[in-house]
């Protein structure tokens, strides 16, 4: 596999705006979607693969991933020696994705510029895919011969941190429970749904990373702050801009939110999106605390999504 | 952790109607039952956490990691050493039972002599407690600190086998396509359901026991053949079972195979029968390869499952 150029290695931390840094997400970008299309072909065999596939390879942002390579290099370690690791994640996301939308969940029927999986497939196979998409990100990782078994294992413990009873399963339940009432913890019961849904993938992508990287238990945590900081920037960030677009923008169904409370229904949309910003700071400051010389990737992609989520505000 | 009495360490392979092979494996059942009941305490502090213990710990055979216990003793490893793994296959298989039962599934309302978990908990906790589980039999092998990180990924690669595109997911999903029409693949599509749906997680929860007694590949390939082999034998005779009984013998939604073509209504119950004991055989003769002075429990066990089968047949 080429390496893509790195543009930053030992540089400062780059600015969001950068657009080497744009031309470098998208070179890792390119790596990641090359990479989930070899570990899982877009094969026709199946109704059950072609699920998968279409969950897990209609266009996204691979953000999760790209943490995950970026906190690995961020670390000292080649982005691309987690690249495995780092579509194990996506797998999780995707499959959260499909379980979100289902009839009895959300019941959605647009997701990522298409129809939802459980649309275009039925509901039996939607949940089967999402099951193998869980399955095969544990399979995935244990299979990365570059890494040690110890590193595999420690990644595999943090992915299942990200999945269960105190993450994405949680984080939906709570959603499925409260059935559109304001929480009764008020805002910071909402933070602790951020956390489930997105922060714990977040943090356990870039806890990986740095694992993989063969950082030093104090990085590693450092690491994982700084993803459920940016998951609760993102997932706040989010429900803001889901209250004012419509779906041409998002490419999701659009007003999910009008019925439930969210943090923007609560605090009002300036105070949600001052709340972002606080933990896009938060976020900064933990990646600043790992510095192996490979200036803080992290740093810019964080200053990256401030960026595009204000953009995407003042559009609409 | 008590030991079990060994009752047959060093001895010949168990008859099935042995009450001693039978007070044994009451033992083993036992350590299960409590070791599940630590991994999974019965909270009640969500709905999420009730209908995982109502999977769980709902009264069960607890076949599956039985076999884990005893094919770690028969290639010469400490069967308790196997405990977590053995309830992480069980974890898969409650998994896979609430899977199963879902509306847009089989549509089950019985199981294990109780409701099905969607009609306890509703469908969309059923579907979050059916994916935490598999996410907590990943985490509960990647966490077993008795055995060395490679065991634990070897382990870990033989329970992903069971589950997604080759397993679990794949049979059931051959069963929705189906949709009670004849296979058209004839009885060798009938045979390869049941290596998805029963064989696949027989086959890992042996070859995961050999793996953490530390056994040579030639064995570990005979304890998984052993396992596809007595899942296929299993499978058939439930088969049958299903097409006698009522649902007070079998604890589950009786005649659901009514509606679609299985190995009975192919072959009629007689030559069913038989093909399960022929089988059973062939079990047999997998297991008896693996000779390190620990008996043979795992022949006990085949006989046993033929004798308990036998009796309901009997019966009905």
């Amino acid at each position: 596999m080429d390496k893509p150029k790195l543009v930053h290695d030992g540089a400062k931390a780059p600015s969001g705006s950068d657009p080497c840094f744009e031309e470098e997400i998208a070179a890792l970008r390119a790596h990641i979607e090359r990479r989930l299309g070899e570990l899982f072909p877009n094969r026709i065999s199946s109704d059950l693969n072609a699920a998968i596939a279409h969950g897990l390879l209609s266009p996204g942002k691979r953000l999760r991933p790209l943490i995950t390579l970026f906190a690995c290099r961020q670390c000292g370690g080649d982005a691309l020696e987690a690249i495995d690791a780092a579509c194990a994640v996506e797998m999780v996301h995707a499959a959260s994705l499909i379980v979100d939308d289902l009839p009895c969940m959300d019941n959605a029927q647009l997701r990522r510029n298409g129809e939802a999986t459980h649309v275009a497939f039925g509901e039996g196979i939607g949940i089967l895919a999402a099951i193998a998409l869980v399955n095969e990100a544990f399979a995935t990782i244990s299979k990365m011969q570059q890494a040690e078994y110890r590193q595999r294992i420690i990644a595999i413990e943090k992915l299942s941190n990200a999945i269960g009873v105190n993450g994405l399963a949680a984080g939906q339940e709570r959603d499925l429970s409260r059935n559109g009432d304001a929480p009764k913890g008020g805002i910071g019961e909402i933070e602790k749904s951020h956390l489930e849904k997105t922060g714990a993938l977040f943090a356990s992508a870039a806890g990986i990373g740095a694992v993989l990287a063969g950082a030093r238990t104090v990085e590693i945590d450092a690491m994982e702050r700084f993803g459920a900081a940016l998951g609760l920037a993102y997932q706040t960030f989010d429900d803001v801009i889901d209250a004012q677009c419509d779906e041409t923008e998002t490419g999701k169904d659009a007003g999910q939110d009008e019925k439930r409370t969210t943090v923007v229904t609560m605090l009002g949309a300036d105070s949600a999106n001052k709340s972002a910003e606080e933990w896009i700071f938060t976020a900064i400051k933990e990646a600043e605390k790992v510095d192996c010389g490979a200036g803080s990737p992290l740093t810019g992609l964080a200053r990256l999504i401030e960026q595009k989520f204000s953009k995407m505000m003042r559009k609409s």
